[in-house]
């Protein structure tokens, strides 16, 4: 049994969709950020980093949404999420994958979580840092929908995780003052990935929780 | 024949170990980072993120230090660099190499690179992100010392690539205004790697280049 802790709206949906895409037996435990659970001792006990996805194995607490997809993949080979013996194929995956986590996820992060990289009460600061979020975001899916989205998956044909962290992310455009529209292959990629079941099944769970 | 591209003193050193220590045939290129030419359209040609790294392969070229130390690790497992058929243990290189780059490398990047989140013209809120840059290193490396790194290797007894990533990751230290000394097991972990001989072969290539 493996569980998960997860926050709606945080990056934690990758994981969170990578394990119903395996057939996995797992829990999913939603962690309440308006009331700072993720900063909690009995959460950093789990998760000493304070933040989501954190998933919980036989063996011991795994974080990261790039290591968690691909142990998912791993570990439920049946599922085929990953070019598993394709060392070329696997990096693409991994790339984008770590693309999404070391970019596009810190320059959305720099909306809402600006204190991070200067001080608390520079509100200055955060205030310029929220203001280039759109700019930052649209470059990023530019380079995406041009240089590495193949469509209709990012692959091209073969469905993998590294579809389902860029719904994930791509989620976050709107918010952030993207139309996804200007994004024709991402827009389409959105519009599969609604349509796919086990992504209705995790939204309305994290919705009901 | 597999090319990669680095400048001296990126995360680039990462995967240049990593090509060093798996006995690969390779070439490395520098890039210089001064006269910018990672930015010049015959590089863009070759990554159009213009970083580093870029590792050109027979079959395209990769990106991101994460996605290329897996990919070493998987063409040449004679060498190895990662424990690939162990989902757990691959997931826990994966959770070290990504806290890596979008944490730790993330935290560094606000001190030179501060015109990626705000206006470039801006240089009172550059500065405001470069006076933090001291702490969030420190605090990175304090959870590095206290719940990542097992000693004497990030594994344990089990070198990995996880091992060249810190290493390249714990030279900026000093620059950044920590003292590597506050973590022992860091500081040990430093001392070891200087000492290895594919370590010092790539420090004086690229020092010669």
């Amino acid at each position: 049994m493996l569980t998960l802790y997860y926050a709606p709206g945080t990056c934690a949906l990758a994981t969170h969709l990578a394990l119903e895409y395996s057939g996995a037996d797992y829990e999913a435990k939603r962690i309440d950020f308006k009331a700072e659970q993720q900063r909690q001792p009995e959460f950093l006990k789990i998760n000493p980093k304070g933040r989501v996805p954190a998933l919980v194995t036989d063996r011991g607490v795994l974080t990261e949404n790039t290591a968690l997809l691909q142990y998912i993949a791993q570990s439920f080979p049946a599922a085929q999420l990953a070019p598993l013996d394709d060392p070329f194929l696997m990096a693409k995956v991994n790339e984008f994958n770590g693309y999404l986590a070391s970019t596009v996820h810190v320059a959305h992060a720099h909306k809402g979580r600006g204190y991070r990289w200067v001080d608390a009460a520079d509100t200055a600061s955060q205030d310029a840092m929220k203001k280039k979020v759109t700019q930052n975001m649209a470059d990023c899916f530019t380079l995406i929908e041009e240089k590495y989205l193949k469509g209709p998956w990012v692959l091209g044909e073969r469905f993998s995780t590294a579809d389902l962290y860029l719904y994930t992310l791509a989620g976050w455009l709107e918010g952030d003052g993207v139309d996804v529209k200007r994004f024709p292959k991402v827009a389409d990629h959105m519009q599969r990935m609604d349509a796919q079941p086990q992504v209705r099944k995790v939204l309305a769970a994290q919705k009901a929780a």
